[in-house]
């Protein structure tokens, strides 16, 4: 409490708390449109207004993974979008693996927001023989049973999941058997996984009950 | 730290912190799972058990609310889902608005996840009059520009924008005009909305991001 400068944790001393490896992600984000718009630099204050985030807060979280501000200059924002970029891991290409050609799959096919942060998907399938063959916005298509070896031939090591709800225990199962390490499942239900597979589930009710929560004990609102 | 029973907070006393709300998700669906599996009752070490959660916390998130176990008993599941559903605001039933019917606001039409928790899509938008017209999914759909008088004439208060990065903000900035007070924002881009709109954003590859920062920082994979 009376410290201001706890000494700094690298990544093996301890844990990182989730929501601030989730405000790395806005960060980066707000980095990259900096310098888009031509910004060589920027401060703690103008990330954390740009975020509704004190500048403490900012300062906080990016202490948690070193020291990258310079005095009298603030951040140099390509050298930080550099350092959070190897801190989250997407200073590589990470070739995914899509299972589940329906709505959600194909929509997920074209969703910009992966190509756009360095992700591709590099094989998609379905356990139809009428929806895999062609590929689909350039992404190849397979037979689940082909999963296993398309994943060793391209080496790829993250996996989304858009099955109904009743087949997602069983593609995750295969696709950790297949040697997946990361999981992101959309199906509506929760999917358990061995402690050494990374697994993010992604229900997106649970996003409009945060809504509806906020609505509700917002008092100016009935 | 030497307290064990700290006095309840109501709603109004002071902000429940964001986590502790959408954990208050994840306990709604094990609770309906258990109750789909013939459970009567539960307890907070299942629940966390279910989760991967200490029974402390389970009592500790759901204390912010009030008091809902019996001693000897544990939960009453039914109880505790119809509780849950008070405070997340979804014991009534929300017509929600969707924007964009590119791929991803098709998919999210026929999301079986928001149907399973109460939430009804209540009319699609589009600017493109060749996208709208006929209901899809049995949604009614309409042109932009009738948002203001549908959204009155349906009482919609939630409304999800799936629309490209670039149109964003400005089907925020209408939402908001049209009396909307909660969007849930798919477009890969930061949106703003005054202090009395809740705003939540799912960017897909901040999920993608959070799996890659586990896989490279777990000790046994490379």
């Amino acid at each position: 409490m009376g410290e201001t400068h706890k000494p700094k944790a690298t990544l093996a001393e301890g844990a990182v708390p989730k929501a601030v490896v989730s405000r790395l992600s806005l960060y980066l984000r707000e980095l990259q449109h900096l310098v888009r718009d031509g910004n060589e630099t920027t401060s703690s204050t103008q990330l954390g207004s740009l975020l509704g985030f004190t500048d403490a807060q900012v300062r906080k979280d990016l202490a948690y993974f070193g020291q990258f501000g310079y005095p009298g200059i603030g951040y140099r924002c390509t050298e930080l979008i550099d350092a959070v970029k190897r801190i989250l891991g997407t200073d590589r290409s990470w070739p995914v693996a899509l299972v589940g050609l329906g709505n959600l799959g194909r929509a997920l096919l074209g969703y910009r927001g992966f190509q756009n942060q360095g992700f591709s998907i590099a094989a998609a399938f379905d356990v139809d023989p009428q929806k895999v063959g062609p590929a689909i916005e350039n992404v190849p298509t397979f037979h689940l049973d082909e999963l296993a070896a398309v994943v060793a031939g391209k080496k790829i090591k993250l996996a989304i999941v858009a099955v109904p709800a009743a087949a997602a225990q069983e593609v995750a199962d295969r696709l950790i058997a297949a040697g997946i390490d990361g999981i992101l499942n959309f199906a509506p239900v929760t999917v358990t996984a061995p402690s050494n597979v990374s697994m993010v589930g992604v229900d997106l009710a649970i996003e409009l009950e945060q809504l509806t929560f906020n609505v509700v004990n917002q008092p100016s609102k009935s």
